[in-house]
């Protein structure tokens, strides 16, 4: 028979060590069977019951401290709730043992006094407090590695806006890991240096690519983290995007790694336009979006992250870098519909949706009868918006019609609705031979493309994807010329297709924002703790300078209180 | 200034190409500019109004046929609608100057009486007749290709399950392709014959795949479609797993390649399971569909249709295929905890990720805190339901308490509580080393793997997945080692990890229904055209021996009486 004990903290303010090591000490006293220390909130309650330490009658606020002990007797459950303060006071105690304590700061700008040349801080307070301490950082000129979880996206979008008109990097929140100049923050793995810089919106990603480039004998330039969250269209991937351009400037980086959690979809277009952009290769991997081809122009897209490390690695052994360097060079030389669309006209229902998960990656927004995210979908089939691919095969087509395979009418109606659109650029259409489909397809398209290229004011692109053997009966070289001589540009796979395209007419659009300062990222580096104390530990046992803050919350961490002060100081 | 005149046609019956042909016949008269002939549909007055061919007054049906004439004058547009029944006319009696027409059966019954060898029916008439049709065709005893779009959803499972139970395939409906025994249906492409075999929910998907095949000096054994819904969950790839079924027992095929359309997760992963207990190397690309490795066991995944052509055309030149049978043998000596479930404690969000990516392709149903689609929402995280992954660094779990990777407790305790299930049969946990990370992890872990391995009564393999480098603090190789000797495997990467994983518990129901008949498939073809008159003459130009059914709608075409005659008859 078991007996459980318990007390009720209200609105008092404890660190998560200090809780896990009361939980600790409980658990180390006579006749305790478990024991439970933690905030109450709905989660922490649900698992205490799950861990059978919750007994129907505690009641306590999300901001209360609930400790639980289950004891074999009612004495030692007693005894034991009876320490808890002694506990506590014992964990302080040790900590005064500490020959630094005495000269700790107890506020931010307190510590910048003591180590001027910090230009890092790190923050790992709980995540009601984390905001503020970001900004204090930001106002003092810092850049922030935010650990702290459970801070919100409006914090999140506010910090790192603020951040950017500062050239200063908000890595998180929720950012697990970065690297820099050879030094891990948060949780990081020791990896040689080396010449492959990572972005990471991703922190065990991070580890992973990093940890596995080591294992194959490359090095880390600097791994910046960016938080789960950076590539969310609220976020818009603003750490990302400093990221990646700081890494671009920095002459040790040769090759860049984007890893992130799965991104929003028009939000990774973007970043993987500003990473065709830059003169390096970059290796890509956005988990659970499907890679639109293994490689196009300067970038290359894993599927695993272990095969990110694989492909960096290989990158930089094979010494094929001058190589990628020339072709991203002549992929630039494209660029010239870069400001008007795409509109796809599809005969192909799988033509259309491959054409779409290679195109999603490139060109934003992106519109489909046949869309791959619901945002993607387009509400008139019969009218096209920004770039659009369209399967003229769909059913709802189809009624009383022949296959747009067999009759080209509604096609060629459509082609000549597009080329009357002043924002269009570019037609891509689908050539299927073999048998059951027209016996002269290019005998029907021909005519038509002459006829709009000639109407058109201004340029007008047509890429043809011819799908078909030498042995079908339309004669494959035939249709290829008739098609060719019409002025189309002609692929004989969506892929191959998907990459002329994307070279051709993503848009890249400048950042106007401070740039990151690549010397200073580039110093030895010095960084503020505030919240963790083993961070600072792993900090100054990597050889780095760094100051630990006695940080505690505003009023004790009564948050009427709090607010009240704050109201008062402004 | 032009003019336009219409004519409406009351619930008649009308096949495409005669609309098609009419159409055309009218934009060939004099004065007039444009013509429509079209199902009077909304899509189809959209289309018209798009081309300014429909004037508000006009009142029709969707079953009403509606012939619009745009002139340069009324009495040439007067003319034309008076031309109407003319050209109609025209067309039939070309039709009956075909020698043939006089001996041409008018029902699939008296086809089969003409040509009792043919096993299979192409049905190409309009999408409210094809699931009639096709249910006569199964009755006879026939393969069914069914072109026809806007079948229910409904009469494709009733269709496709009543073919299954007498071991014959329903290829559609909206099937585009496939290859018989070297002859092509509906749209397909002329190709060498040869030891590549191809199941497609994908028309044009399987057109670009074969022709690639045949353009890098591959070739196809057989080509069977599904239509694009056939992996859709309420559908269940019933016509897919027939064909792999038929295509593994073909000894003239020696790889297969799947493609399909955006399949339902959990359809994909029933067909995946099937396709690794084939003693055949399968190439598989489900657009849209993350691939969850490069290769696992004989199963290699591609990224985009030409990249599924190349691996299977390589793996015949490299006559790597003894060796992949070996793998696959290798690999179903690993199941021993199939009938059990995988329960995954992740302290590193983004690896739990990855791993939900590879795992879904493998194990269904899976469920996370972390999912990659909604129907793997686990409602309860601190409850496992089937194959589960928790991210337990998720900010719900992380309130007032220390990452899992400084504090074990939480992982510590659910460890626990899943092996106390006994339809747990596997443990997967991530270890992180590096900085910031607990000193010993594994100095916490291995008692208890330790403790719940000797409590457990049955199997219980615990994996864990280490991601450190020789240079980390906690010792890679120690940690490693404590690991393995408590009774862990240990995989370095999540890759790794799932490639064993999807070896050992994927669950493969064996199919109980009567197979499909391999001989008559390699029979030659021999089949039963109804509808699109250029389908048979696609036939017998490929040399196959086919007859072509002179169709009519039941009834004329009225449904009203085809429903009362439907009636009398039962």
């Amino acid at each position: 028979m078991t007996v459980i004990k318990w007390n009720v903290r209200a609105g008092a303010y404890y660190d998560s060590v200090v809780l896990m090591q009361l939980q600790r000490g409980l658990l180390g006293l006579p006749g305790v069977v478990d024991a439970g220390v933690v905030m109450a909130t709905q989660a922490n309650r649900d698992l205490l019951a799950a861990n059978n330490l919750l007994p129907d009658s505690i009641a306590a606020n999300p901001d209360d401290l609930l400790i639980v002990v289950k004891a074999n007797a009612d004495s030692s459950a007693t005894d034991a709730i009876g320490k808890v303060d002694e506990l506590l006071t014992r964990r302080k105690s040790s900590n005064s043992l500490n020959s630094q304590e005495d000269f700790r700061p107890r506020s931010l700008s307190a510590a910048v006094k003591q180590l001027p040349e910090a230009n890092w801080v790190l923050i790992s307070v709980p995540g009601r407090y984390a905001a503020g301490v970001a900004r204090e950082a930001l106002e003092l000129g810092k850049h922030v590695f935010l650990y702290s979880d459970n801070v919100s996206l409006e914090d999140e979008i506010a910090l790192k806006k603020a951040a950017r008109e500062k050239g200063l990097l908000v890595m998180g929140p929720d950012c697990g890991t970065a690297i820099i100049n050879g030094i891990g923050l948060g949780f990081a793995n020791r990896v040689r240096r080396g010449a492959i810089g990572v972005v990471g919106a991703s922190g065990t990603g991070t580890q992973a690519v990093t940890s596995h480039i080591h294992k194959l004998g490359g090095g880390i330039s600097h791994a910046i983290g960016t938080g789960g969250r950076d590539l969310k269209s609220d976020v818009g991937a603003i750490t990302a995007h400093q990221a990646l351009d700081v890494l671009a400037r920095d002459p040790e980086t040769k090759i860049i790694v984007l890893v992130s959690k799965p991104p929003s979809p028009d939000i990774a277009t973007q970043l993987i336009s500003a990473a065709m952009e830059t003169d390096k290769p970059v290796v890509i991997y956005f988990i659970g979006h499907p890679p639109p081809a293994r490689k196009i122009g300067n970038l290359q897209f894993a599927i695993s992250l272990s095969e990110a490390a694989e492909i960096s690695v290989g990158e930089l052994e094979d010494s094929r870098i001058e190589h990628s360097r020339l072709e991203t060079r002549d992929s630039k030389s494209l660029r010239e519909v870069s400001s008007l669309y795409l509109r796809g006209l599809f005969s192909g229902g799988t033509l259309a949706y491959e054409t779409m998960i290679g195109l999603q990656a490139f060109l934003s927004p992106l519109y489909s009868n046949s869309p791959i995210s619901d945002s993607q979908i387009l509400s008139d089939p019969l009218h096209s918006r920004a770039h659009t691919i369209i399967d003229l095969g769909d059913e709802f087509f189809m009624v009383g019609r022949l296959h747009p395979m067999i009759d080209n009418d509604l096609r060629i109606r459509r082609m000549r609705q597009e080329a009357a659109d002043p924002e269009v650029g570019m037609l891509l259409i689908d050539v299927v031979l073999g048998e059951g489909s027209h016996p002269d397809p290019a005998g029907e398209l021909v005519p038509v493309i002459k006829e709009i290229r000639e109407k058109r004011i201004g340029e007008l692109e047509i890429v043809a994807i011819v799908i078909g053997t030498d042995d079908d009966p339309q004669n494959l070289q035939s249709q290829i010329e008739q098609l060719k001589e019409a002025g189309a540009i002609i692929f004989r796979s969506v892929t191959e297709a998907v990459e002329y395209i994307s070279l051709r007419c993503s848009r890249y659009t400048p950042n106007t924002y401070p740039p990151v300062n690549l010397e200073q990222l580039k110093q030895p580096l010095a960084a503020i703790n505030v919240g963790l104390e083993s961070f600072y530990e792993s900090l100054t046992s990597q050889g780095a300078q760094a100051v630990h803050v006695e940080w505690r919350p505003p009023a004790g961490g009564n948050e009427k209180l709090a607010t009240l002060l704050a109201k008062m100081k402004n």
